[in-house]
């Protein structure tokens, strides 16, 4: 009998979770690895950031989820780079041979024109991430009652948020919440009037990603909240004090959080031709790497530029999971001699939340906001949450939420030092 | 009208949480310090270790607990010392004057011998401490995997516990349920035969502070748990990599966890007549620290030493919260010159659980083990934890956990590095 082709597969996000569970009990050794032991729910970041939902609600342990899979093995271990022609990747644990590589490596933050100061910047791309922003919003409230100017309560109190993409607003809108609703409560000796947070978007919209509806509504649910919204405004830089814009304005602030944008995180190794633009890897319509048959690459860190998509398709967590239940497909069909097919993709749409009743839902042929999108947005969003257990305590958590206005607990565990 | 007595609390342990709660509505003004801003329920701390918890259901913000007291001020601060004359205290956010100050700073690890390599050893004395610990053991199984030798793999995986004490026989006892009942589901790739779990106890027997039937039943649990109990041995020193004990044997593993004593953790500026055995403050039967009027200890930092209790009252929750309820009244006494009354401590029994239905329970007049101890255990400890929202989730987390086995996520958030 032979042995059964390896796949290795790189990352456990949407798309390389996605890809393995379609290897499940198939003639395949497939082995996934990751920096983490966890594969984690991006979408709800923000609420870890908050202090709304606990890591162990959005995480869940990769080996949990392949527990009683034999031919799925899980390897904890960063990924350095590939070596082609050996058919070889090596890693902190040392080598692995595989006959057919699938990078799901996902995507990173870009800081643009920040990376120079990138240190004194927040970020919300992982769990520690959030954690440290929890840690360092509820630090600088506590200076703050510690500092006798008004003006430096203010300016170590607010927040400064970069970028109106979904990330950018659904944060902006739990802090805004947290501000009213929380805050009050637990620091009555505050004046939280001087607690400004502001939000910065470059276009001329927010949520440029979604419908005209989506952007206008949201837009409106932040300013009801009493977040500042600056359209069309270009930020230049930041001393660690000091944000300023294009335009010349400036803004003292101890706290920006960025979230600007992304880019693809591929791995080393590839051709340098490979990598275009927004730093992913270019594959054709079967996900296959430019010049390879056993490469291939899905979700953020891939980019298909066709004709209808000239900048590739959207780095959403769908393409990601559909693009690895395809190319399992595909690579079967390539292993049994099989043609392979091309990926579709396929929009079921897109939602974002901006805070309690208060969520845009974009589906192809409808697009609605208010209390109904947010009981929809909920709903979609515990459901897709992996495991029963993590399903259970993440729908009480927010039960319990909504009807006390009392979760965000505010625990600094490990306090944050910024650069 | 006169302004009313200001009183300074500092620790926000089970003595400073008692004695803060005990003046609320009452005519003076609490400030209340803590280097955390939240309350935690040390007594399960290992729970958090082998990820039996999350810190969310074991810790609870202070401002939350005061929320709508107006006379209990919070302040997050590190207190650097007491200025004695000047009625004073200087900490990291400024000085602050009193009329009467409350020392409530508790205890911390006592590494004896091993002060000189305590950096090498693992503690479970705060939250940061249990999570670095569940890092660290995870962590090292994954490493295993990666291991070829099965005698590397061996002394990666094993852990040595040092104390047979409440906290050590608890955390042992968890750690060995994890290694029957999780990790073989988990890591199925891997030999658990070869991870040992040891525990070293100086003493002839383990859990002295309780009785003699609790020592034998929670030494007969741990043994059929797979523990290697180890009593009368004295450990003479760890390099990183051996644990030798002082006959000689010596022991290879790269986890050793310190439960082997506390100490004091009194402020600097007393007296040095004051500190007595133990590092404990010397107070009176009313709390008042020695050769001073308006400057008490409670808890575990304080010591009475009388016939009764030539070494003080022991290290426990119960009497730190008894003695702040009682110099509560105390200090009002004073304030409105009425006599103190000396604090008697009512003895209501101990507890300790090794695993599921395996508890030992020392009430005053009945002691009693098994599955009925445990249930009371669980009983008592739920009801114990800070707030409802706590109650709830801890509540249905264990219920999950006793039903399905399934609880210990194993989430390495933050990888950590041992010096």
């Amino acid at each position: 009998m032979n042995k059964p082709p390896k796949i290795i597969i790189i990352g456990a996000g949407f798309g390389g979770i996605s890809i393995a569970k379609s290897f499940i009990n198939k003639k395949v050794a497939v082995l996934l690895i990751d920096e983490n032991n966890y594969h984690n729910f991006q979408p709800l970041m923000y609420q870890i950031a908050n202090g709304g939902l606990e890591p162990d609600s959005i995480a869940y342990p990769v080996r949990r989820i392949f527990r009683s899979n034999k031919n799925i093995y899980f390897r904890m271990a960063k990924v350095f780079n590939v070596a082609v022609s050996l058919k070889k990747i090596n890693t902190s644990i040392g080598d692995f041979e595989y006959d057919y590589l699938v990078i799901a490596t996902g995507s990173q933050t870009n800081f643009f024109n920040f990376e120079p100061v990138k240190e004194k910047l927040l970020t919300l791309k992982s769990i520690p991430d959030a954690l440290n922003l929890r840690s360092y919003i509820l630090q600088n409230l506590e200076k703050s009652l510690a500092t006798q100017k008004l003006e430096n309560q203010s300016q170590i109190m607010s927040i400064a948020i970069v970028g109106g993409g979904p990330a950018g607003i659904e944060l902006a809108g739990a802090l805004a919440e947290m501000r009213r609703y929380v805050l009050p409560k637990d620091f009555p000796e505050l004046d939280l009037s001087n607690m400004y947070i502001n939000l910065y978007e470059a276009a001329p919209k927010l949520l440029s990603v979604m419908s005209g509806e989506a952007s206008a509504k949201s837009l409106e649910y932040l300013i009801a909240l009493g977040v500042n919204v600056n359209l069309n405004a270009k930020v230049n830089t930041y001393d660690g004090t000091v944000l300023s814009l294009e335009d010349g304005t400036i803004y003292k602030t101890d706290t920006v959080i960025w979230t600007a944008g992304v880019k693809g995180a591929p791995i080393e190794g590839l051709a340098k031709e490979v990598i275009i633009g927004g730093n992913r890897i270019s594959v054709n319509s079967y996900n296959q790497v430019l010049n390879t048959n056993n490469i291939f690459a899905i979700g953020d860190v891939a980019s298909h530029i066709s004709e209808q998509n000239p900048k590739g398709l959207p780095m959403l967590a769908p393409v990601a999971q559909q693009q690895g239940k395809r190319l399992a497909k595909n690579i079967l069909n390539l292993i049994n001699d099989v043609p392979m097919q091309p990926f579709v993709y396929k929009n079921n749409g897109s939602m974002a939340t901006i805070g309690r009743k208060k969520a845009v839902v974009d589906l192809p042929n409808w697009k609605f906001q208010g209390t109904f999108a947010w009981l929809v947005w909920m709903f979609v969003h515990i459901m897709s949450l992996v495991g029963f257990k993590n399903k259970l305590i993440a729908f009480l958590d927010w039960m319990f939420n909504y009807f006390t206005y009392d979760k965000p607990l505010g625990l600094i565990i490990r306090p944050y030092k910024r650069k």
